[in-house]
């Protein structure tokens, strides 16, 4: 096999697990969740990935605190996805881009999770931008989620289904590109059945929620990924790893369980 | 006709337009932006629509300029949409809720828009809160940029279009709330073709951006929304009135001729 990365831990501050953690559902709260998490998987997975929710929850007070995160989060040598899920049109996608993929930006991200409904071509300014930055951009494609089936497995005027398309999209893109690992990533639930498209040419990462505890085993990732280039797909877990919180080196043990699982799965 | 409500209107501090306006490209020049537009559509428009990409960035020092925003145009009797296009699953879909539809948030507005791409189902938290709190959920449905047509045409496995699913299930939520407008709102582009839904079935508010100056004419209005409910069609303007900036005279003046050309297409 060898398709599979190491591992994304998701930093997910949600009021359940601020709860579970002992920890104030307010920002001193996030801001402690989040440092408890860099501390634990730094230099055990590359890539984290904040979901930015739980931070806009508390306004521009959280925001503030997912800023200094990615700025911690970079000095402790970890990769970050935000995972924002963006998405517009226009000016106002090229705002997105501006927020999460230029340099300089408080919220500079090294890669960003976006929404196609609006169509992947109305997220140009975006897709742009990171290659112009060196950042990377992640379109949810397929949801593992039951109510995204209808609408990603309708099929188009061209006769593929929408996630198809969007799959062969981005592989236009990252072959136009023409770098070893584009910049277009994708997120593919681990725990779906191959639809039409070969994974092993899309050029680009593929984000995997669903492997290990949550559900996909050895055989699952290989039929759906197994042609897929060493290193490219990287499985994302987060509740499995972060209910072991709040202490740190259980945290840790945690995440490291979790990545020989997923060594073991690709072996 | 009768069914087009009176004006939004956008409040987009994009670069370009700070740039037009002789504001500088930061939390000052987006906090002056706001000030002037809450100065000039006060009294003249029922409702605002800031678009969050423009705040997000500056990051959180942005988001803070929103909640200002936010605040005062409550103050001077202005409803808002807060035009974010969030969506996510589970308890990160509840994030957003508790972002942008929960009384006390920060960052609370009188309606969010989404979106659909994870399924309707999975925004379940944002439509429920949005019941429970009196305000509204306003769903990305028919976007009338050319990218988004192969997805939003795309037939489901029930032989609807993926819009014209959505707006069914969008009828239904409202139905089952029973209001005499539900909570549940959509956004279809004024300058489109009529799709298979008959809009007039549809229990809630639809945000029209493209009457007017951007495209469409009281002859397109009464074929698309010819049957709707009295007063809820809203169209929304933004960049026709917004380029008359800087001076709030200007501005207040174009927002002015801006619905009476509405009230004129409706007659």
């Amino acid at each position: 096999m060898g398709a599979l990365g190491p591992l994304c831990v998701g930093i997910d501050p949600s009021a359940s697990l601020l709860s579970r953690w002992g920890l104030p559902d307010d920002v001193s709260g996030l801001g402690e969740f989040g440092s408890r998490c860099l501390h634990a998987f730094a230099g055990v997975v590359p890539v984290v990935k904040p979901q930015v929710a739980f931070f806009e929850r508390h306004g521009a007070a959280g925001i503030g605190v997912l800023e200094k995160l990615l700025g911690e989060a970079r000095q402790a040598g970890l990769l970050v996805i935000a995972d924002a899920k963006r998405g517009d049109i226009d000016n106002t996608s090229a705002a997105y881009a501006d927020a999460w993929l230029r340099d300089g930006s408080p919220l500079a991200a090294d890669a960003v999770t976006v929404n196609p409904y609006l169509g992947l071509g109305a997220l140009r300014p975006m897709t742009a931008m990171a290659v112009a930055t060196g950042r990377g951009v992640v379109v949810v494609v397929r949801s593992s989620n039951p109510e995204g089936r209808l609408l990603q497995e309708a099929v188009t005027a061209a006769g593929d289904s929408v996630e198809d398309a969007l799959l062969a999209e981005v592989a236009a893109l990252n072959a136009a590109e023409g770098a070893a690992v584009g910049s277009v990533g994708v997120v593919v639930g681990a725990t779906l059945e191959p639809s039409g498209f070969e994974l092993s040419g899309l050029g680009g990462i593929i984000l995997a929620p669903g492997v290990g505890a949550q559900g996909a085993g050895p055989s699952d990732v290989a039929r759906l990924f197994g042609g897929c280039p060493g290193g490219t797909v990287l499985p994302n877990v987060s509740r499995s790893v972060l209910s072991h919180g709040p202490d740190v080196a259980e945290l840790r043990a945690a995440a490291i369980r979790a990545r020989d699982g997923i060594a073991a799965a690709n072996a």
